[in-house]
Order: C-alpha cells, then sequence, then structure tokens
C-alpha cells in the first residue's frame, strides 16, 4: 500500500497512529506530496482525488481511497478483526458517533479555524477564508472540548472502556487546536488525563 | 428501539431509509421533537443528546446514539450482515469515502446553506447566520454535484456496483438541496438516471 501524505499535518498524522495501532507501518510506502506549495492541487494529485486533500491511500492495483474516516475503516478490517472501530453494532454505533463528533466538532473546526480565521496555509492558497466563520468554529471547539470533558468523568476512552479511533481524531484535533492557538478552556481534568493516556500509547509517540 | 425525529427533515430521512432496506421500521417506535418550534433545544432532549440535534436512536436498555452515520453503522450490523455499509475492508472503504463527500460536500453543505444564505428555521432558531459562509456552501453542492455525476458515468450506485448508506445520504442532499433552492448545475445526466434508480427503490418511496 502507498499513503500520500505531508508529514506532522494532522489528517495524516490520524492514519500513520491507525497503522501503527494495527501494527501496519512497516507495509506502507509514504510519499510526501507538498501541500505548503499546493502540490496537492495540481493536476496529477487532482487525477487520484478530485477532492484535493491528504492523505490518500491507493492499494497495490491502483485503488484509491481518500477521507481519514474510510482510510481507518479500511485498515481496521483488513485483518478481518476490527479493533479500532468496533465490533458489534453497539461499540460499532458508539465509535462511529464519538468519531463524528471529534471529526466535526474539533479537528474539523480547528481547521476551519486554522483556514479562515488565521492566514492559515497563506495567500496563494486560502482562496476564501471567511473570518467570522473561523471564529465560529474556533468557540466551537471550546465547546466541544467541555462536552467530552463531561464524557471522560464517566469513561477512560471517548466511546467507553477501550480506546479507538474517535480517541485518535480528538488527541489529533486537540493538537491541531493548540498548534492554531485556538483558546481552549480552563480546568478540562478529564480532557488532560485521557490526553496523558493517549499520549503514552507507542503509536501516538511515534506518530 | 426508539426513534426520536421529526419527519420529513433529510437527516431522520436517512435513517427512515436505511430502517426500511434492512426492514426493520416495524420494530421502531418514532417520537417526534418538534425541531421548528426549538423543542431540541429544551433540557429534557439535550439531556438524551446534548448535541441537540435529531433522529437519535434510543435502545431498549437506554443507550443512547445521535448522528446518522452512526446510528445507520447500528442498523447495519445488527443482524451481523451488513449490507449499507459493506462486509469487506475494500467495500467498507469505497462506501465509508463516498459516504463522507455525500455528507460535508451535499446533506450538510445544503444544510449550512438553508441555515445561513436563506432564513432557515427562523430567527429564533438561527442565532449567528454566516451569508458569505453559506453562499460558499450551496457553491460546494454544485460542485459535489459535479463530481459525482463523473462517478456515476462509471458504476451505478456512488460506491460501485451496490447500493450503500452513501446513495442514502446523497439521495436526501439533493432533495434538500432542491428544497432549499440551491442552483444545481444543468445536464447531469448520469445524476439524473441514477437519481430515477433510487427513487424507485420501496424503501425510498416509503420514507
Ligand atoms: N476530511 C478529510 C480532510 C483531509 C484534509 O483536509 N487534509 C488536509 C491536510 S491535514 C489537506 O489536504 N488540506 C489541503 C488544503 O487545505 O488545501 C480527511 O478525513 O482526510
Ligand atoms: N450530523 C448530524 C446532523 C443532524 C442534524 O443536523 N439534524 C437536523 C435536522 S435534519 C437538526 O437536528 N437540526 C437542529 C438545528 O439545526 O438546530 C447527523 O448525522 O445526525
Amino acid at each position: 500500500m502507498k499513503i500520500y501524505e505531508f508529514k506532522g499535518f494532522p489528517n495524516p498524522s490520524r492514519v500513520r497512529i491507525a497503522l501503527a495501532e494495527k501494527g501496519l507501518i512497516d507495509q506502507v510506502s509514504f510519499i510526501s506530496v507538498n501541500v505548503p506549495e499546493g502540490e496537492h492541487r495540481e493536476p496529477t494529485f487532482l487525477a487520484k482525488n478530485p477532492w484535493g486533500t491528504v492523505p490518500v491511500l491507493e492499494l497495490d492495483d491502483g485503488m484509491v481511497i481518500s477521507e481519514c474516516t474510510a482510510i481507518t475503516e479500511y485498515i481496521d478490517h483488513l485483518d478481518g478483526q476490527p479493533s479500532l472501530t468496533g465490533r458489534t453494532a453497539r461499540a460499532r454505533a458508539i465509535i462511529h458517533m464519538m468519531q463524528r463528533r471529534a471529526e466535526s466538532g474539533l479537528l474539523d473546526a480547528a481547521t476551519d479555524y486554522f483556514h479562515h480565521a488565521t492566514p492559515g496555509l497563506g495567500p496563494k492558497l486560502e482562496l476564501n477564508p471567511n473570518k467570522a466563520w473561523g471564529e465560529a468554529r474556533g468557540e466551537r471547539v471550546g465547546w466541544t472540548l467541555r462536552q467530552f470533558d463531561a464524557v471522560l468523568a464517566q469513561t477512560p476512552y471517548l466511546a467507553g472502556d477501550v480506546f479507538s479511533v474517535a480517541d485518535i481524531t480528538a488527541f489529533v484535533g486537540l493538537g491541531f487546536a493548540e498548534f492554531a492557538k485556538i483558546a481552549i478552556p480552563e480546568g478540562l481534568t478529564h480532557i488532560d488525563a485521557w490526553r496523558r493516556r493517549i499520549a503514552e500509547r507507542p503509536s501516538v509517540s511515534a506518530a
């Protein structure tokens, strides 16, 4: 398998952590796409992923998958033993719910803030910034973190007793929110404890 | 199982169609939440779903799941025979990719247009509209439809040869885009043919 990405960017990190959790990192060649220079908007890359985003997974027969939710779903089902997305209907439901909330309210909200309320990737790439929208999304990050703090007061991981893709997405989202200098609410002690727990995982410290 | 919803609204429709596809409609009691009157923002409903959205699935033991992606994942895995979200790693990957694209670029983009670029649910509920953002999202709907038209030139359904949740999300999204009066690009013949094919399914005509 190949992964097209830009190392250190948040969405590619989600996939690297999932691969490490599944013990699959060594089976992947990583190909760097220079997103800060706009290489992801050139015809060669758009021919692979018309949506113009990294990461992209390319299988040996040429099949191409974008979107982290889809790539992690693939990785997790490769061995028929999903461990990051849940095995039962009930586990899958909670994990997908928290994954969606972590994506829309935390990681995607933080990247919206970055692209719209800060200079983002610079004027060559940020074509239509909307500052008020970016700021509203920054506030959404704080709101989501407070909700997650309440969830983590009850259970060690976002989707319950076991680590899942939802934790990966939220962990990466929180790191990016700090990088983008979004105001993080004070006193989220359950988030803090959860974050330390996640940071200790070998998959995360290596990513 | 119970589903809290407001009949006719787009996200609840996604779940109704999925339930009908799985032959499960009769096992569900539907409870109406008066979204146009703001009932979903009252403490009783927020205690169930702090995110304040419908649909919400409540299981007999009280477990509560929001987010259509999570609810449909649950419904589809109840019998251990997922038919709407794919069985193999590969099928799951394509379906989740197209589902995510249909959600972010079509249904969610159309609802953003509705809430931000039109009066939406009215001034009591639309607290922070951002017209320019809503209009950008309306353009995203057209862009996504053109991309999907190219996909549907190759395969009968969005994720390939078989009907999936991605088709449900996109079908509902397209209907809502028209309801919100978003300009739909002309000449999308593959979208048109696909839409007729989907509309003929008993699950869809009943929803
Ligand atoms: N929903 C996508 C998001 C991917 C995404 O936005 N990736 C960023 C890098 S972290 C990107 O490619 N940005 C390109 C741009 O903003 O033009 C996913 O899950 O993969
Ligand atoms: N991502 C959510 C979206 C749910 C959603 O936005 N539902 C609408 C009704 S179609 C709603 O509850 N709106 C309430 C509001 O806008 O205040 C899902 O998949 O369930």
